[in-house]
């Protein structure tokens, strides 16, 4: 009887599998749900749409289904009647009746369940939480469809739940300010993807960006003006709860930490004027842990931070301290000798667990980089992990709760695929209960080093919806291909939240070219990607905070769409060679090679002339290439394409060819 | 000798104008400044490039050359080794040395102007105030010019001033809330083209946007939720000083005033419960100027919304009070009887007479549309005039102040040469002295009843640069040819700026194609433009505040780029037909037939499908008359041709084809 019974639930989960596949293709939805079931029924849009809601006690509900009926409204152009949820909650002439129970606590591993029922004549969301209920909206929203003559809803029951209670964004603000605007709308864009947490990195070397009446000198000394006032903080923190995310303030200390010792060099290592960092990098300066007068200023500004956030948790950053001016400094050579620290880690030890004190007086859970690990140290700290998921796992195996971000460091400009496939849990079954029990989540990371308001939007977007479908949906929901598939319709379905990921590239090109034809750098663009890594810093260039951020490279991003294409058929032409996907490698060779004629009609300044000759060389190996693939001339000229290959395979002007392998690949099977 | 001289004259201003005109044609300066004169030198831009100023009092333009610096960098890509002014006046390092005699007022007539002279290895600015200094930056940021090698600035030497004090921008955020970044973007525009008055119209009956905590029902009642802060208004007030830009608040009263009795029945003329308006037009809810009560919260609200406003001007609005309210109420009657008052007009004589000691009270002069205008009133109040020059040259010259807004409406969508053209004074010559000494300027309206900000900026801009320029200018700058070709210059820089007016264009076009290809929509966009006036609202569509402004026609502007282009070409070819304009005229004839082609093999939706029709027609006429033209089937099917020309002539979608009269021309032509 078991056992007819496992067959047949395998048979089930079977055939929901294969469903849910079939779904995958058509739907676009992002995260993917926990289970979605169709039922060939289908919801017609139009001006008599309405919502009720069960109660109009939640805020955040009530203010989301108003930004739910415009963005409905926007999305399909129909005019409705009615603006605003139904104060009466007359069942029958709503179109979509929203049930949930308890308005949540914003806080870690609060309930997002829902279940979304949508039928010919009837959508219902119910939910534990209005946090819930404001998930299902933006799932729901994604579903909108259409015919010719009308906009829909497809007939679906959706279940649904996160698998990790911790879904981040962390955005640097320090290294560049990013407007309170910049912040919003990708709080938008992280509820549209139903990540949760916004972990805003507020004080660097480069700057301090938060206003504090406590030691003032902090925003006015150290932020060039750019800073968060109080009620800026505040607004962001009360916008971030309407959309069901919780917001965790970071003052990196004690390392990081120039911006601190600008405005109050008496609590600095070094006995001397600090300016503020200009360029990136690991500095020395580093506040003085002995100093009863740190403990002043930090308990002050802790607990003034502390009152504007409301969330329990709080970061205190702890990486990256390189501990030379503690080396150079006598007093604090004694301090370590009386009482008796070996390393300057046991030294960081110290300090931490007198912040963790001022912290724990605000009611507050501390939060750190993988540095502050120390096995003495309380384990209601939560260790976020940078070095990567072995420091994670041994954490989480001392009983810390723990989140990864290596393998999320969207700065570095990898593929969306890559950080797809960073599960934070690769192999549950080789995990302890307890380790399972305290990995949290993850974060993606958007260090600031070279991003400005402009372009800040496309280093996050849309990459980050991949993460935040691997830290939402079910482990096994993780085919890359299909991923890209939805994930080219998330990407331009976030611009309506006002996201610039997209249409700033062409205000940089405008700006490149001084607003002639740019459709050849747009088409040149779409094969380049800004050098990963840290790499833009090298060679060269050194970027600082006020360099500028308008150049090619910056129009570039990660995942060049026309790269990614000829890759594929690259791939498939040298698998098994045919007509069709040879004609596809010609029609991508013609292209660059009539757009690089296009270019070469543009009149030239110094950034298009930098950008020329390999534009030329791609341009010339494109001709080759074409020629003997279309047989006209057999083995000609390949010994000048490799020479080409070589130039190309360099950066230039901070980006690569990313389809340079692929060209190589080419030449090669032209020569065999 | 006096002849000689004055002949003498006579030849060098000729000079003078002859080259500002050849100057006009290549520097794409916009305004135009009073003189220039080129000296053939060139500075070049590179990394030394540094600024010094001759003390470093003024904040504004200590602000403002550090966002010079970056503005340089941005537009060049040079990376600049100073990033902020230099500290040491070291006059022989330093690029750009920075002149100004004193802080500038900022206020009604302070001085800008300001002198600009580049030579090779030196820039000049001299000012009188901080302010003529910062519009000089402005002035150079618009000279940078490039080569293939280089970026620079021509040699040329400038005295510029203003031709009118008063220079504004009024932007409505009460019947569509535009939040704060909204606000400041375009008060970037407004300086990069030298405006120099904000004018903040901040209640009317669909919102009240001023936190007011004196009576803090009307922003808690009647704004849903959309409204500024104290902080905000200071913040925004801050940032416009910095840019040299005063800022002036209006409170629409005793009409347009809705929002105030949605919060205080209590000061209504009619005793019911109020709601926000929701849809665009003149409503009866009418301020009761009878009540004590009315003064209480008017004075309270009047002297808190002062505080914030460091600038002499309040604006009080009292426009389109059709007091029917009024009419209806037996103590308003009884009131107006016992006063002696036999209009409605005397009636809101007295209440504006009563606002009047409210802000003299708070050291204020009262501003208000023309409807304020009374002989009795204060003679230091301002009249802004939107019912026309004949009412603001009586205003004048009964000895008030006035500006001129009517023929500046750019919510009506005309185009930039409409508004370019209306110049506040035609005939210097035919007014008296007191009326040249009380006309002011004139400010550009952006009333809010049909833009959110996705689309405001492109109601705004580039078509308020033409204002600007009328305003700043000479009188005899008024080519509009000329202006034409700087403006798209102009138009394309200010996109540096953060403005949206080009970019989102692109935005609505993929919202409404569910993102296929959008450059059939784009040429089609290029000829059509909403309808003008109030239209928009008339023939079915009644737009409220949250209808959809996402659609076909909210992509579309003023101006229409290839409708502008055509109307040239078939002007010429009908005056002169030749080999050339005909083939002008058929490129573009050919462009629209095969982008309905491409337009057609995409996916429709409703929206899509509301433009197939009026694109097939459009692409059906122009096979005909290219047919003709190529003179392949001589007057063949033009009977056909004038029917579809008849269905091209009526609006669709809430747009027009503006070509529709030359297609007729055209038609005539070939029928001959």
């Amino acid at each position: 009887m078991l056992k007819k019974n496992l067959i047949f639930l395998f048979l089930i989960s079977s055939v929901i599998i294969n469903a849910q596949i079939k779904l995958n293709n058509r739907l676009n939805l992002m995260p993917w749900p926990k289970s979605i079931v169709e039922n060939h029924q289908q919801f017609i849009i139009n001006n008599k749409f309405s919502i009720s809601i069960n109660d109009a006690k939640s805020e955040r509900l009530n203010s989301q289904t108003t930004r739910f009926l415009r963005r409905l409204s926007n999305r399909t152009g129909v005019f409705l009647d009615k603006g605003f949820a139904l104060k009466n909650n007359n069942k029958s002439i709503t179109s979509l009746i929203i049930n949930y129970k308890i308005i949540g606590k914003l806080k870690l591993g609060v309930d997002e369940s829902y279940e979304l029922k949508i039928l010919d004549n009837k959508i219902n969301i119910k939910a534990n939480t209005d946090i819930g209920a404001i998930r299902a909206l933006e799932t729901l929203l994604q579903l909108i469809s259409s015919k010719k003559d009308f906009y829909y809803f497809p007939g679906v029951e959706i279940h649904d739940s996160p698998r990790f209670a911790w879904r981040g964004l962390m955005i640097d603000a320090a290294r560049h300010f990013e407007p309170v605007n910049v912040i919003k709308r990708n709080l938008k864009g992280m509820a549209a993807v139903k990540l949760n947490v916004f972990h805003w990195h507020l004080s660097d070397d480069q700057g301090f960006r938060i206003q504090i009446n406590s030691w003032p000198k902090l925003y006015q000394m150290a932020s060039d003006g750019q800073y968060y006032t109080h009620e800026e903080i505040r607004n962001v923190v009360n916008f971030a709860d309407k959309l069901g995310i919780r917001v965790i303030p970071e003052l990196d200390i004690p390392g990081h930490a120039t911006s601190w010792l600008v405005a109050y060099p008496e609590m600095a290592s070094k006995d001397t004027i600090y300016q503020l960092q200009r360029n990136a990098g690991i500095f020395d300066p580093t506040i003085d842990p002995t100093k009863p007068i740190t403990y002043k200023i930090l308990g002050d500004v802790i607990t003034e931070v502390s009152s504007l956030f409301p969330d329990k948790y709080f970061h205190i950053g702890g990486d990256e301290n390189k501990g030379k001016q503690w080396d150079a400094n006598q007093n604090i050579q004694n301090f370590k000798k009386n009482h008796d620290f070996k390393t300057n880690h046991d030294l960081q030890n110290y300090f931490n667990s007198k912040i963790l004190a001022i912290l724990k007086k605000n009611g507050k859970i501390m939060m750190g980089w993988d540095e502050i690990l120390q096995p003495t140290l309380s384990k209601d700290v939560v260790i976020q992990s940078w070095h990567g998921k072995k420091h994670m796992l041994k954490a989480a195996a001392l009983g810390y709760k723990t989140l990864l971000s290596r393998g999320y460091y969207i700065d570095l400009l990898k593929s969306a695929g890559y950080h797809y496939k960073n599960d934070p849990i690769d192999n549950p079954d080789s995990l302890t209960k307890v380790q399972l029990k305290n990995i949290l989540g993850g974060e993606a990371t958007m260090w600031g080093e070279l991003v400005t308001p402009l372009t800040i939007d496309s280093r996050i977007w849309p990459r980050t919806a991949a993460i935040a479908e691997r830290l939402w949906s079910p482990k096994n929901i993780n085919d890359v291909n299909n991923m890209y598939k939805r994930l080219k319709v998330i990407s331009f379905r976030l611009e309506a939240l006002g996201l610039t990921h997209i249409r700033n590239k062409e205000v940089i090109l405008r700006n490149i070219t001084n607003n002639q034809d740019i459709s050849s750098l747009m088409i040149l663009s779409n094969i380049c990607e800004p050098l990963k890594g840290y790499k833009r810093n090298y060679g060269g260039t050194e970027y600082n905070t006020f360099s500028p951020f308008t150049l090619f490279a910056d129009a570039c991003t990660a995942d060049a769409s026309d790269a990614m294409e000829f890759k594929k058929i690259v791939k498939q032409f040298l698998l098994k060679p045919n007509l069709k996907n040879k004609k596809d490698i010609i029609k991508y060779l013609a292209k660059w090679i009539s757009n690089y004629e296009k270019f070469e009609t543009l009149d030239k300044n110094p950034i298009l002339k930098s950008i020329e000759l390999p534009y030329k060389n791609l341009s010339d190996l494109s001709k080759i290439l074409k020629r003997n693939l279309l047989k006209k001339s057999n083995h000609k000229h390949l010994k000048k394409a490799s020479k080409l290959l070589v130039m190309i395979k360099s950066p230039f002007v901070d980006v690569e060819f990313v389809i340079h392998d692929d060209l190589e690949r080419l030449l090669s099977y032209l020569k065999r």
